[in-house]
């Protein structure tokens, strides 16, 4: 198969994908593409130039920048879900601790304890998975995760479907979002759910911006002091995430700019490329391959 | 026995100790004491009046604080180490992947994955060990002890003592400092020693600020911006911790005012007056306790 990715791929890559055309950075080769590689925003733009293809294989976990219009419905749409898990999960909990013990606030104020308590998960495919994991073995915490499905159901506790989240939103010390930003949960946190959650909780978003009602979290952090928010992911405006939300001033708030899948981390990039061509060559093997997408999550 | 608290005991204290006559909060009834129970600042003024003294709890781990010139040398004095582990390595971690993660900065930056990397813990203590303990357990990490001694020697894959730290401290890609004050611990991190940490090293202090050279460390953090720099103790000015530090404002700093050990946290609080019952317990039942403490480490 021609195989066409819009950055370079490791010489691993070279290898588990010999026997194919592989091409690195040269568009002008798309037109007779079988697979296309790249991030989601790219291929939205050059799918349509790809005449014979049968599958894409994103870098990103999250495919919700893809113009589902642009890809026919003959074109298989894999995602890197799990791909960025493991420094996902440390960036969820870099933000839990942060926010627990107050990191980087010179006054002082009352610091959290997170052994022996109550985490709640919200998507547990590789990040929340992961993060339920670190969860249990580092903090003896009871975990319960909130998922279509379970990458890995023996680090939870307890698991519950979507339709059961609102009786569980008030049991947890530690709330971690990493839901992806589907149809299914876009405002998924909105007032009626957050008013829910505990005195001195805390709740960090790895997922995505639009999966949390802006205007309701920003209700929560000013009434309930106690409770305290950290994200990665901010709100899209105009089309790009908003890294200087008016949040940051908040006494009870603490963020990053999108920088959790290892950002300026060679490493982990190299992994994800890796992790990519692993599935491209499930796909040209056997026509099959992991985390293939339901286009009707995310076409409205 | 009769023993003197300087704080409120809770209530099952008073069932750990029955038998005894506990004074909480009296200081007047101080000159019969045979314990005293107290922070290490507090007891040093009052124990000079107390005739009976036979032996000294500290609520707190660190003694440093206590003036060993106003003990006699019949009084046995018991740190209440350990007590504060569970919420101090937390915090440890908090600063630990708050600098790996860059928590709290707008701007985006190399963000470090510590999963699989090498963890060198100063002081195998009570916090050290669960320091430790994490770092296997949550994040795969090849763990180095420094320490006199290992509380939990099965946390550690390699144990050295002190005279050793020159050989392993450029292996590390975490370095958390957990060493008490004493005399051979003042000024263990200078420049000689620091000057060895790797790049895209990360050094956290949990221990106390004088085991540091300010001025060592701050060139570290000018000459080198990849190393980070977290920590919650600071250098003493006149007596008191010095949470002002000009070095809030280095880009690879990051910092908390003494907070590690539940600051404002009850429930901490209570957890660790009741590790300070159990063991005057032991020293009312057999004459000996935990966390016996060495004058010589002390004394100057």
């Amino acid at each position: 198969m021609k195989i066409v990715s819009t950055l370079r791929l490791p010489e691993q890559c070279m290898q588990l994908l010999k026997g194919n055309q592989i091409i690195e950075g040269d568009l002008s080769e798309v037109s007779d593409a079988d697979v296309l590689m790249g991030w989601p925003n790219e291929l939205s733009s050059i799918v349509r130039s790809s005449s014979k293809l049968k599958a894409i294989q994103t870098f990103s976990a999250g495919v919700e920048a893809l113009d589902f219009r642009a890809v026919p419905e003959s074109v298989k749409v894999f995602s890197n879900a799990g791909a960025y898990a493991v420094p996902v999960a440390e960036h969820a909990w870099a933000l839990v601790l942060a926010l627990a013990k107050r990191v980087g606030r010179k006054d002082r104020g009352e610091s959290y304890v997170v052994t022996g308590k109550t985490l709640l998960v919200l998507g547990a495919g590789g990040i929340g998975s992961e993060v339920a994991r670190i969860g249990k073995a580092a903090f003896s915490m009871i975990t319960i995760g909130i998922s279509r499905s379970f990458k890995r159901p023996e680090f939870f506790d307890e698991r519950y479907p979507y339709t059961e989240v609102d009786n569980h939103l008030g049991r947890a010390d530690v709330i971690v979002n990493a839901l992806p930003l589907t149809r299914q949960t876009e405002g998924f946190l909105n007032w009626e759910r957050l008013s829910k959650v505990k005195e001195k909780s805390i709740i960090v978003n790895v997922g995505r911006g639009e999966t949390v009602e802006r205007d309701a979290l920003v209700r929560l952090l000013m009434e309930r002091p106690t409770v305290r928010f950290g994200t990665d992911v901010f709100w899209r405006k105009d089309g790009e995430e908003n890294f200087q939300d008016p949040l940051w001033e908040a006494e009870n708030f603490t963020g990053t700019p999108h920088t959790a899948g290892g950002y300026a981390n060679r490493e982990v990039l190299e992994h994800a490329k890796l992790a990519a061509c692993e599935n491209v060559r499930r796909f040209v093997e056997t026509g099959r391959a992991e985390n293939e997408v339901r286009r009707e999550d995310y076409l409205t």
